[in-house]
């Protein structure tokens, strides 16, 4: 294969803890944070938990002359938290809002005030088309009774719904995040699967950082033990994947974290590691492109479809898991609200009643009456938003769930054609743009 | 030019006016929409305001045999009211929500409880990729005081953005709705020129329907005078759009709607006329494709940039004037929830002052105290929720004006490079895919 250009890409991302008052040193380490961003320079930097705008802003002055290009995502109430800063100009951005975010009574979790979302930036290096996506997905706050897990494998299906359609036009694709799910897990692998996205940790010929490339670590000051759990030295969370395509073709050369502390400092960057990968893209024309073409055997592609079946079914059941959960917590408040009301009928007739007969002073307990109206109006409007929230959970899931059985459908389909496929192969889409993934289809 | 095919494709949009209970004749005019559907059999049918997921499976077990495939989108409280029913096999579906739709308390208006969205189906048709989408935007009720105005122009830029970014790897885009928009209404301008839509209605050879393709018209039944405004006859907010590519060239011969009453039946479909577009496909093959690309000279090219700058700059102004709104709107629900909570610490003042000092019965009228004090309350809980909301509105609203100054910028960029362009234009994007928009970059 002849390579037409080689272009080198560093790629740094980091979940900032940026939350001013709660989070320790918060000034402090973006000013750190700042001074590594102007002393690597790194071609794109993506950060998360970035949730005040005036940060995002000062360390945009800050990186001014090492990287003039750079967009803050807003979303949610104190979101997204996600911004780039780049050397490349951004031609154009574009913001997709999960549609499932916890909960915003859990407001000691916070997840729903920050809006998630996935953000992406199109940027052009040299002659491709990059786009670019960062994001951060609900966090995970008790691993084994996850009452979150069907909102985040929602947010990664949207996720890589998002990836997929958006990405048809580039040349390459890079994701960088906090994806709050280990590399194994159901989010984490529908994710992969389904868009073709490659991990650096696992694709890069050389690594210098923590073990297994763990990016909430015991080490790290900040964190505290109770916070990992079973996983006494720590978790990979965070993640920088990356997608070629027939223009390109991406290299991950060397990959690095922090390491829970900074030299100099008696502080780390943030409570999680920082994450750098240096890509190296080839760049090929067309004709090469076309005379390199991979073509996968049939059984590799049978085997990525039956996979990815396996992957959505499992999805679709998590989600199931969701629906029957939401639908337990609308029904209980509805029965609440119903009762609510019920109680204040019931106070109304107690008080009605001996005045009607009587036509005397009422003989219930002025303050007791007034606060029992007051408590059944509480609960009303209480259970009536928490009924309005809970629907649109539902319908939420219900949606997810329905485009998932639509996929599996699909996927079913294409894999029951397979032995049959081969003859029609040659009208296969043409490589341009990036690289097939289990879901594109083949006709 | 030498076509190796020509498919025939019938879009069918209908705005259906689905409220159960509130709109007239609702059942009657599901099952005349039914009739109508397997009667005319078109390709593809996108239907809006189907608030009822019943109503949908109704139609759905009615079209089985006609079209086989379809999808419901679930977005919001009771929405997203979007369907679409098809002949062809759908592979993938993706759902948009719209950030910004109105406000929950405008309950009578409803637009918020919707959950307005755009959905998008991944179809092949013969050979070809088609991606078709089906949207509703945020309703006017008042043309010369539309307070929802910055909403729908924010609506409007998603849409377009949805549309540029899902649509690289389609052969033909076919948009269908309920845009709320007239023709030459700004949001309308910038969907058609950034994203290369064309109108069908402009574009027909032939129509057969409403005086200038109109699709709110006095002669409905359903309709009030009231709702037309100065438009005396009727206004167009409907449409069918399309944008063709390299693979594939669309044209349409015949357009029609329907013209405000149905023969044999005592009412119409709905408030809404329903548009008929017939399409034709001519499909190319890649070497044809190449030799016929069309160039567009560069001035009309940067004619089309510049005419693409004002429009963007238009709308942010349009966001700019949202933005100034709702930055009121959240200080004034902000000072009332200062003044209910002074009033609070107030009466509690008053009430402990003599109890205090006398260390008697406190001299309150207790009625009068609890009373006083629910209010506070409400006072605290309704400011405190409107505030969050007017905080998230502001979030949408900056982002949106954000990614607008981004384009502006990026726009004018190119448009200022324009006459040293000519060189590279060899080096520009092979036209696989869509032919493209003002947006795409040229490099």
């Amino acid at each position: 294969m002849a390579n037409t250009d080689s272009v080198g890409l560093r790629v740094f991302s980091l979940n900032c803890w940026g939350i001013h008052y709660l989070s320790k040193h918060c000034p402090q380490r973006y000013a750190m944070i700042g001074d590594l961003l102007c002393k690597e320079q790194h071609d794109i930097v993506l950060l998360q938990e970035v949730w005040s705008e005036k940060d995002f802003l000062s360390l945009k002055q800050k990186l001014a002359s090492t990287h003039p290009h750079s967009h803050y995502f807003k979303s949610g109430v104190i979101g997204s938290g996600l911004a780039i800063y780049t050397k490349h100009r951004i031609h154009d951005t574009f913001l997709y809002r999960y549609s499932l975010n916890g909960y915003p009574y859990m407001a000691h979790h916070g997840d729903w005030f920050g809006g998630k979302a996935v953000g992406l930036a199109i940027l052009n290096i040299g002659s491709l088309t990059a786009n670019i996506y960062v994001t951060h997905l609900h966090a995970e706050y008790c691993r084994d009774k996850d009452s979150y897990l069907p909102h985040r494998v929602v947010q990664a299906w949207e996720l890589q719904q998002f990836i997929r359609h958006t990405s048809a036009g580039a040349d390459l694709v890079i994701l960088g995040g906090d994806l709050n799910m280990h590399p194994q897990d159901l989010g984490n692998r529908l994710l992969r699967t389904s868009t073709g996205l490659r991990d650096s940790y696992s694709e890069t010929a050389k690594f210098d950082g923590c073990e297994n490339g763990m990016t909430l670590i015991a080490d790290n000051p900040f964190i505290s033990q109770k916070e990992l759990g079973p996983f006494e030295k720590g978790i990979r969370i965070d993640y920088i994947l990356f997608k070629d395509s027939s223009k390109a073709e991406i290299y991950c050369d060397f990959m690095s974290t922090t390491k829970g502390s900074v030299p100099d400092h008696p502080f780390p960057y943030s409570d999680h590691e920082a994450l750098t990968a240096e890509l190296r893209l080839e760049t090929r024309t067309r004709t090469e492109a076309e005379n390199d073409r991979k073509v996968m055997s049939q059984d590799a592609a049978a085997g990525k479809l039956a996979e990815l079946v396996d992957i959505v079914t499992e999805a679709r059941t998590e989600v199931k898991v969701g629906l029957h959960c939401a639908e337990r917590m609308r029904y209980t408040a509805t029965r609440t609200g119903v009762m609510g009301l019920a109680l204040l009928f019931l106070e109304l007739a107690i008080a009605a009643v001996p005045w009607l007969a009587l036509g005397a002073e009422q003989p219930f307990p002025r303050t007791s009456f007034y606060m029992l109206a007051a408590l059944c109006f509480a609960i009303l409007v209480t259970t009536f938003l928490l009924y309005i929230f809970y629907t649109m959970e539902l319908k939420s899931l219900q949606g997810a769930e329905d485009q998932m059985r639509l996929a599996v459908g699909s996927l079913q389909e294409r894999l029951r054609g397979f032995p049959l496929a081969q003859p029609h192969s040659s009208q296969r889409r043409p490589p341009e743009g990036l690289e097939p993934s289990a879901f594109d289809p083949e006709e």
